[in-house]
C-alpha cells in the first residue's frame, strides 16, 4: 500500500450521487466531510445511474470514465431504480457502471469495516453481543473471483439453455489483497487475519488462495492466522462475531459476508466501504454498503450515516487519518445519543454530525 | 416429484456411518428409525470416509457405488479427518465422496428445513424472534452451479498461476429443481417461494434461474413469489428470519443460506436434510448438516438430534409420512423439556426420543 501523499493546496473529488436516496446521503456525506476536511475540496458532480440511463441509455461513457479518472477520490451515493422495472434489465447498472468502475480503476481491495457502535441496535442476542465487542474489517477482493463478467449463455431461452459464469482467480490478483489484508491486521491491536474460502468444493480457486495466504503468513509471524469455510463463517458472524479481527476473502464472499456484518452491526444504514486502489494508479471510490431504496427517496427519511462514515474513510485514504478520525468520533457520539423510538431528517443527521466537529 | 411407492416388506438401507462424531449420531438415528418405521430395514454399512482413504487411499471405489445404488435410501453420518492435516488435502473427501454421492445420484434436491424449535436456543435478539415463527425449507440445488468441479488451474504455483471455478447452469437442471421447489410451496399453509440468487452481477445463470422461476410461477398462481439478491438475504436471514416460507436456490447459495439458517435456528446440531432425487432412479441420502467434528469424536457429548430428524426425512421420502411425524414430534418434546445447562450422553439423547415413540 503507497501512503498517500502529503497534500496541501485542494483535492478533487468527483461525487457520484446517484438514484433514490443516494444525492441525499451524498449531500451530508459532503456537508460533513467539508467540515472536516483539513484541505479544500473541488467537487465536480457527475449524473450516473438509473435516471441516466433511462433517459439517454448511456451508462458510463468513455469520456466521463476519462473524466472521473482525474480525481482524488470518488464519493458514490448510490444507484439503482426500482425494482423489476422492464426497463432496466438486472446488471446494466450493476456490471456497467458500479463494478465498471470498480474494474477500471484497479479498486482491488473493498474495504468494509464493521462495528457495533454504541447505541445502534444489533439484531444479535444479549448472550451473543455478550461474548466481545463486534469490531472487524473485512479486506473483500474487487477486482477477480466470479465478479468477472466471464462466462455466458448457449440457446438461450430453450429447454437446452446453458448459463455459466466464470470465477477468474489470479495469483496477481490473490496476492495483492492478501499482503494488504496481513498489512491492515498487522495495524490493529489484535493482529488476527481470518482466510474465508470454499477451499474443500471450490479447489482451484481455494488452493490458490490458500497456498497464497500461507506464504504471505510466513512473512507476518506477527499475524495470527486461521481459515473459515464461507458456510461455517456464517455460523461464527451470527454466533460469535467478536472472534473476527479482519477477513480476506474474494469478491462474491465477501459481498455475502459484509452484508451479513452490515445486518449484525445495526443495519446497512451504517455500513460504509471503500473501494480501494492501493498503489494509488488510479482514484479510489467510497460509498455506503446499502442500495439506493427508490421507496422512501426524496423523504429526507433516509439516514445518512453510512454515507457520511464512507467519507471518513475518503479522507483517511488521501492522508488525512486526524480528520477521519474526528468524523468517526462524530458519528459515535451522535449515535449514542440518539433517542430510541425518536428519527431526524436527513439532513438534521448531517447537520448534528457537522456541529459537533 | 415421484410418490413414494408403498412398501410393506423389508426397505434396503446403506449406512456411511462416516468419520468423527459421524458413527455416534448414526447408530442413535438408525435406533430411532426402527422403532419407529412400519416397515423392517435391512441395513449394509459402508466404511467410507476419512479413515478408509488414510489407510488404503480409497475413497468410493466403483463397485461400492454400484452397490449402494442398489438400496432404498442411505443414512450418511459425517465425513471429514482432522482439519489440515497434510494427507488430506481439501477436497479429495469432499469432491471424492460426499459430492460424487450427489450428483451420481443425481440429488438434485438438496432439501434443508429451518425451525427454531421450542427449547433451543437462537442468537437472534428477542425483538427479531418476535416477529414470527421461524419455520422456512430450502430447496438447495445439488447437481449444477458452482459445485461440478469445472474450471482448473494453469502454471500453478507460479506468479502467472490462473485459476478457474465454472458455475454450470443449465435450463434442463434449473427446471426441474425450481418445479420441485413450487410443488413444496404449494403443499405449506403460507404457499410463499422466495427464489435467491445474484441476478445482478452473475447475468448468464441469474438470467435462466429468473426467467425459469417466472415461466413455472405462471402454472402457479396460488404460490406467492418473490425474488431477492443472495447479500440482502443475508439481512433478512439474520432481521425478518419469519419472512420466509420456502427459498429456492442454487448450489453455493443454499450451501451458505443453509448454514446461517442452522445457525438462527440454533445451531447445525439440529440441523436436518435431505438430498433427494424426486424422480426416484437412484436412493436418496439424508445427513445431518453438521460435520464430523473430530475434536469431539468418540466421547459421547455429540447432539444426535440432527442425524436423527435426518432419518424422519428418509422416512417421509420412503412413503412413511406418520412414521415421520412421529419422529419430529418426539424431538419436539425431548427438546422443549431439555434441562437447559444439562448435558446427555449422545446414546441418553437416542434413548429418550426412542422411548417416546
Ligand atoms: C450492487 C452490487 C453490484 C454490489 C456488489 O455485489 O458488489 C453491492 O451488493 C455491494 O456489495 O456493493
Ligand atoms: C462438506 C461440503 C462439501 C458440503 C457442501 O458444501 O455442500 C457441506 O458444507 C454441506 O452443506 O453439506
Amino acid at each position: 500500500q503507497q501512503s498517500a501523499p502529503t497534500s496541501t493546496g485542494s483535492q478533487a473529488l468527483a461525487i457520484i450521487p446517484g438514484d433514490g436516496i443516494g444525492p441525499e446521503v451524498t449531500a451530508e456525506a459532503l456537508k460533513v466531510l467539508e467540515v472536516a476536511s483539513p484541505v479544500t475540496f473541488e467537487s465536480t458532480r457527475y449524473d450516473l445511474g438509473a435516471e441516466r440511463y433511462l433517459a439517454t441509455g448511456e451508462v458510463l461513457p468513455d469520456s466521463v470514465l476519462a473524466e472521473i479518472r482525474g480525481h482524488d477520490a470518488i464519493l458514490l451515493g448510490a444507484v439503482g431504480g426500482k425494482p423489476n422495472d422492464p426497463n432496466l434489465p438486472p446488471g446494466i447498472l450493476e456490471r456497467g457502471l458500479l463494478l465498471r468502475l470498480r474494474f477500471e480503476l484497479d479498486h482491488y481491495v473493498n474495504l468494509r469495516p464493521s462495528r457495533l457502535f454504541p447505541g445502534s441496535t444489533s439484531p444479535l442476542s444479549e448472550a451473543v453481543l455478550a461474548k466481545g465487542d463486534i469490531d472487524f474489517v473485512v479486506v473483500r477482493e474487487g477486482t477477480e473471483g466470479p465478479y468477472t463478467g466471464n462466462g455466458g449463455a448457449l440457446r438461450v431461452g430453450t429447454p437446452a439453455e446453458i448459463a455459466t459464469e466464470v470465477s477468474v482467480n489470479t495469483a496477481y490478483g490473490v496476492e495483492r489483497v492478501v499482503r494488504d489484508a496481513f498489512a491492515r491486521a498487522e495495524k490493529r491491536p489484535r493482529k488476527k487475519l481470518t482466510l474465508v474460502h470454499k477451499t474443500n468444493v471450490l479447489t482451484h480457486a481455494g488452493s490458490l488462495w490458500w497456498r497464497l495466504f500461507e506464504q504471505v503468513a510466513a512473512e507476518h509471524p506477527d499475524v495470527t492466522t486461521d481459515y473459515i469455510h464461507i458456510d461455517a463463517a456464517m455460523i461464527f458472524l451470527a454466533t460469535d462475531p467478536a472472534r473476527f479481527d479482519v477477513i480476506v476473502t474474494d469478491n462474491l464472499f465477501g459481498d455475502i459476508v459484509t452484508d451479513l456484518a452490515a445486518a449484525i452491526t445495526g443495519g446497512i444504514g451504517l455500513a460504509a466501504s471503500g473501494n480501494v486502489n492501493p498503489d494509488r494508479t488510479a482514484p479510489s471510490m467510497f460509498e455506503p454498503v446499502h442500495g439506493s431504496a427508490p421507496d422512501i427517496a426524496g423523504q429526507q427519511v433516509a439516514d445518512p450515516t453510512a454515507a457520511i462514515l464512507s467519507g471518513a474513510l475518503l479522507l483517511d485514504h488521501l492522508g488525512h487519518p486526524e480528520a477521519a478520525a474526528r468524523i468517526e468520533a462524530a458519528v459515535l457520539a451522535d449515535l449514542s445519543e440518539r433517542a430510541p423510538g425518536t428519527s431526524r431528517r436527513t439532513s438534521e443527521v448531517g447537520d448534528a454530525i457537522a456541529a459537533r466537529l
